[in-house]
């Protein structure tokens, strides 16, 4: 069949809206009609060139939300007109690591979706006639996609798609990580580096684990209105400093924070976040994705007297199981989706919402079909 | 008093058997008279020179058993005659981190025991006049020393305190860091790098914790035969290896072990150790001390898959509440002592204990007074 997609033809381009072709899906697979997806750093780190990992042609996306049109062959748990979100971690619940109970990363997939494939080591996807390549399983520029079943999770059809999708990565991320990864308690102060789309999401979360002090860092003094709507009881901006950012944060807290996010992906403040944590019981959680070959470091007496180094993928949340109540949180007000949606767009303008993220102007971008 | 003693007068120099003096306890202060003592990589670190907090002369010794001699005024929770084992990281119940619950590290007298000094700030020790320093403020060295009441784990009478006096370092910082650090479940891979005193403990503590597979890591195979008697089921020398030692684990274990254990302090050996890690859940606990200034590192996406980094000082243990009845255990032979105890030597002989450390031919000596 065909759709409306914007392809990304090669690194360091805007994306380019098409009709491409899309393959019915095989067995295991859904059809999924897309009704909206957020544009999220990740697409833009890709669609830089910078990620090593990058195939191109391809399509893009992977916050989205839609509905089921058609499944291949063995699929069971969904039927058209299901309502879904595409996950880009998926959850087989038969493998090693799904079955560990101690992890959401399923391996299931991860060979083929690394490489732009399903898991049958082919492409859904063409652009006359030429194969592209999917994109972290999911593809969610298309209007219609491909995914594995055990890569969707089933939801509350009552669900705003166009709100909704934003749990498909960036604000599932940032809750998960505080109630999942991290376990912030009650009372605690945590310290967030970096107050986009992914850091609010962990003030968010640390409200609702009624952290006792929220202190969000950025060097863009413009997103502290905002973090301080979220729930951050105290904002700092590094440049105002002159020492490091880790000491002015000890002695703003009389020794440390309990817990701190790192969500920049960048390596120099993933070591300020570990080394502003409490002696003794301090965890800091790794959210960021780091440029390839890039290192964190730090003295090992840092660790040797009790701060723990952790981190976190997908917010330690596994989609299918936690997904569609994370939905219903939403749904009831408990967690706000709101906020983060700073601009709505047709898939025809969906090059703005990146000129928009790289200007620093906008949390999310909401892109509808 | 005059007291017979091990006096480190300069660093990278062999210990001078003195007879020094010894001022009586003051105030929250308890004089003990050692009955035998361990020797340790700290204390032969300090004596390199390499420790950048060395200070000297002084009187090094930090694993040792003893019975109170006299105690200060306000003491109140020993009296002449008890046995005891001082604690070189003490336990105040009043400080932030005594009252946290969540780490041993007692910050109430860190400040001056860094210093070589007693709390108020002065030394109990001195040669021909001129004073000595104390060390990690316990100076085992010496027949008699004095040290604060917080730093004593008062013990069962009957325990020969010529084998628990490893419980004051050694042995409690191995098994400690497997039952309080890194909490090792039954059934579970455990990995130890560095097959000295610590990472016997090590090994010994994963046994109590019933670990399925305990794998030995050294360069020194020499090391295997005792480790494999303390419970390792497999050894790794990885010098037979051309590939990093983590691949090799990894290899071993389908996919990485659950739990691993840094017992030397370098910090290369710390990356391999993390790496080794099963994605997903791995836990790395670092407990060796690497040299001033030196930096572990890896690629964040370690810690993003699931791993987590920790560390552990005294194997988490709070020395007056938990080390009566790890000396219980002892007695009772639920933790092995005797297999640590390669020589023993009187304190006239030392130095000869330290020869016998760096050229990797015991494990401990006991050095008895």
């Amino acid at each position: 069949m065909k759709s409306r997609a914007a392809v990304a033809l090669e690194a360091g381009k805007p994306l380019s809206i098409e009709e491409i072709d899309v393959e019915g899906p095989r067995a295991g697979e859904v059809l999924v009609q897309i009704k909206a997806t957020g544009v999220c750093h990740t697409d833009a780190f890709t669609l830089s060139g910078d990620d090593p990992e990058g195939l191109f042609p391809c399509v893009l996306g992977h916050e989205g939300g839609g509905v089921v049109v058609d499944v291949g062959a063995g699929v069971t748990s969904l039927k058209a007109g299901d309502h879904v979100i595409p996950l880009y971690t998926a959850e087989c619940r038969e493998c090693k690591f799904c079955k560990s109970g101690k992890t959401n990363l399923c391996q299931a997939v991860r060979a083929t979706q690394g490489k732009g494939l399903m898991p049958d080591g082919t492409t859904r996807f063409s652009l006359g006639g030429k194969p592209l390549y999917h994109y972290m399983g999911t593809s969610t520029f298309s209007e219609y996609t491909v995914v594995p079943e055990i890569s969707l999770a089933k939801i509350n059809p009552a669900a705003p798609l166009e709100k909704v999708c934003l749990l498909g990565c960036g604000v599932t991320t940032g809750i998960g990580a505080v109630l999942n990864t991290a376990k912030v308690t009650p009372g605690s102060t945590v310290a967030v580096f970096g107050l986009g789309g992914i850091g609010l999401a962990v003030i968010q979360g640390a409200v609702m684990a009624k952290a006792g002090r929220i202190i969000g860092v950025d060097t863009n003094p413009g997103k502290f209105e905002l973090a301080r709507q979220m729930g951050a009881t105290d904002c700092v901006n590094p440049k105002d400093h002159a020492g490091p950012i880790q000491q002015v944060i000890v002695d703003m807290t009389d020794g440390g924070v309990d817990y701190s996010f790192e969500c920049i992906g960048n390596v120099d403040v993933m070591r300020a976040a570990l080394e502003c944590c409490h002696k003794g019981w301090g965890e800091s959680v790794i959210i960021g994705v780091a440029g390839a070959g890039q290192e964190i470091r730090t003295r090992p007496f840092q660790l040797v007297t009790g701060r723990v180094w952790r981190g976190s993928a997908f917010g330690g949340v596994r989609g299918r199981t936690q997904l569609p109540g994370m939905v219903e949180q939403a749904m009831a007000g408990t967690i706000a989706l709101d906020p983060y949606i700073t601009h709505n767009l047709p898939l025809e303008r969906i090059n703005e919402a990146f000129d928009l993220m790289h200007a620093g102007k906008s949390i999310r971008t909401v892109i509808h079909f």
